[in-house]
């Protein structure tokens, strides 16, 4: 018996592991058709989201499929937080090299299924093949919200507050932890800060409930500065960042204290996930009840302002001093 | 001068190529925001597809870019063509190695934007990544159809005749000819057939046009008679094809005239990316109809029929003669 042989068909594949996925939303059809239908509910729109993670580039090739699957989905899943957008469904385009063993196939299933549960999706389409390359995971979200609603990068306004989600920097010293680069740090702190690498925590209970009182917003991917330049130069703006106010970890403070580069690791590290938003000063009481409702806790950690005369819209960077330092184009690595 | 400082980053990369082909969908934002926002018109559902196409796999690794997109474009509206639906808009994701030139990008977008003017859709979204694997496009591409009128693959009636628009075999017999495997047919037959394996033609002018008059349809991508046969388990029914009925173009006669395996070729080649569908006899003159407005021409190759009591719902061919040939599971690769 060959190994080609023993690994199931497509077909076989679909029926087995992936159509249970969509056992609940009527549209799928089971995934016995060759398309499948969404519609949003009467008065939203639709919001879509792609995003692919590659096996050496966005994951360990030795990660547990599981959590493969579940960080695959939840990338996405942040980035319709980030809009507001309650999410639905999601199509799956897997790309599995010859070596992928039937046992991986069925634990990326169950970490599908996992996540399904905890963020109410369906799986409702995708598509399977065999590459010569590396394991690929393309995932399209669908969300919806009420119409017109999105939460777009470019409506901060000057005097807006700039608020965070959560904790920034601990995938990125996740990561340092992974590659064996902060061996001194304390087992307890090292499993939490490689689980925020590993698993994203997208802020779905939060987003939603940010229609209405932030003024822009995006996830903290690409890392905190990069990601407010992004709402920086659709919003027309400058940003001022309080670097003493951006919220770490209890892990993350306790692997800053060894590290000489600890400030742009926190604001140029990505893959926190973490949902960073604009909104007035009288959002306050708002924000603070959202905040409460959702879990999940909010720091205002700087303001939106007019860009100076002949200056880009940027972000600043103000120390616990009070001295500003401006960030060029090539960010903080060079910080 | 490093090849990485020469390649522009991933921003850059969207600035320059692809939020051109975002210009004209408002809810795509210019690709400068986290998400897309999609809504069907009022009255009608979304449709929604995703297929990748993968070097090496599903095209040659030399093919030009441009063709190269616009297969990744096509596969997927062919498959809404099939299930009645206008196309609208898609997603990308795209993963490239780093032997990719700027030019090869370039010239996969000016692919897009061809296949775009052709048929009327927009990007609205994607992703960007390097790979240490083969070029893998995934499209994910939506879709409008009246609200409940999807055509599934499940509602064919015993008595429907079986349709197949355009002709039948070429592709299979265009990848023989990339392979050099045919090297006795004349260059004209020859360019025809491999133009057919590069560059699927989904009927997206009849797909819509069959609403109401198709009871059943599938695009053919992996056969006719394994498209058939999905048209049968779900709708519960045998099919019989009467294969000299199979409309062949006057290339792949020519082509085949040489093959021994000929039938074979035609029946259980993929990648004709035509639509296989059914439809009552009194459909006949509507057919005829949608057929003339499209210019697509239309074949009636067979009909749908009760399983014989015992037999599984399955496709059997009768050639020229008469004759039934009962097909197994392992399709005509055996044949």
């Amino acid at each position: 018996v060959t190994k080609a042989s023993r690994f199931p068909g497509e077909f076989e594949l679909i029926a087995r592991y992936f159509a249970p996925l969509a056992s609940e939303f009527p549209g799928a059809y089971g995934l016995l058709d060759d398309a499948a239908v969404i519609t949003p509910s009467a008065g939203c729109d639709l919001v879509v989201k792609t995003d692919a993670i590659i096996a050496g580039v966005h994951f360990l090739p030795d990660d547990p499929a599981d959590l493969v699957a579940r960080k695959a989905l939840r990338v996405n899943l942040s980035d319709l937080a980030a809009k507001g957008a309650q999410p639905i469904a999601y199509m799956l385009d897997l790309a599995l090299p010859a070596t992928i063993e039937e046992d991986w196939v069925a634990e990326f299933a169950r970490g599908l299924a996992t996540d399904q549960e905890e963020y109410r999706v369906h799986l409702i389409g995708g598509d399977t093949n065999s590459t010569p390359g590396p394991v690929t995971v393309a995932v399209m979200a669908f969300g919806e919200i009420a119409t017109g609603r999105i939460i777009r990068r470019g409506g901060a306004q000057a005097g807006d507050r700039i608020f965070v989600s959560g904790t920034i920097g601990d995938a990125t010293l996740g990561l340092r932890v992974l590659r064996g680069q902060m061996p001194h740090i304390d087992v307890a702190a090292a499993q939490f800060l490689a689980g925020r690498y590993r698993l994203p925590l997208p802020r779905a209970t939060l987003g939603p409930r940010l229609v209405g009182l932030a003024t822009a917003a995006i996830d903290v991917s690409d890392g905190l500065v990069a990601d407010l330049r992004h709402i920086c130069e659709t919003s027309h703006l400058a940003a001022i960042i309080e670097a003493q106010r951006v919220p770490l970890s209890p892990a993350a403070r306790v692997a800053l204290a060894s590290e000489t580069d600890g400030l742009a690791a926190v604001l140029s590290g990505g893959d926190d996930y973490e949902i960073l938003f604009t909104a007035p000063p009288s959002a306050a009481d708002g924000l603070a009840e959202v905040s409460r409702l959702a879990g999940i806790p909010i720091t205002a950690i700087g303001h939106m302002t007019t860009p100076s005369p002949g200056m880009p819209a940027d972000v600043q960077v103000r120390d616990a001093s009070g001295n500003l330092f401006a960030l060029g184009r090539e960010g903080w690595t060079h910080f």
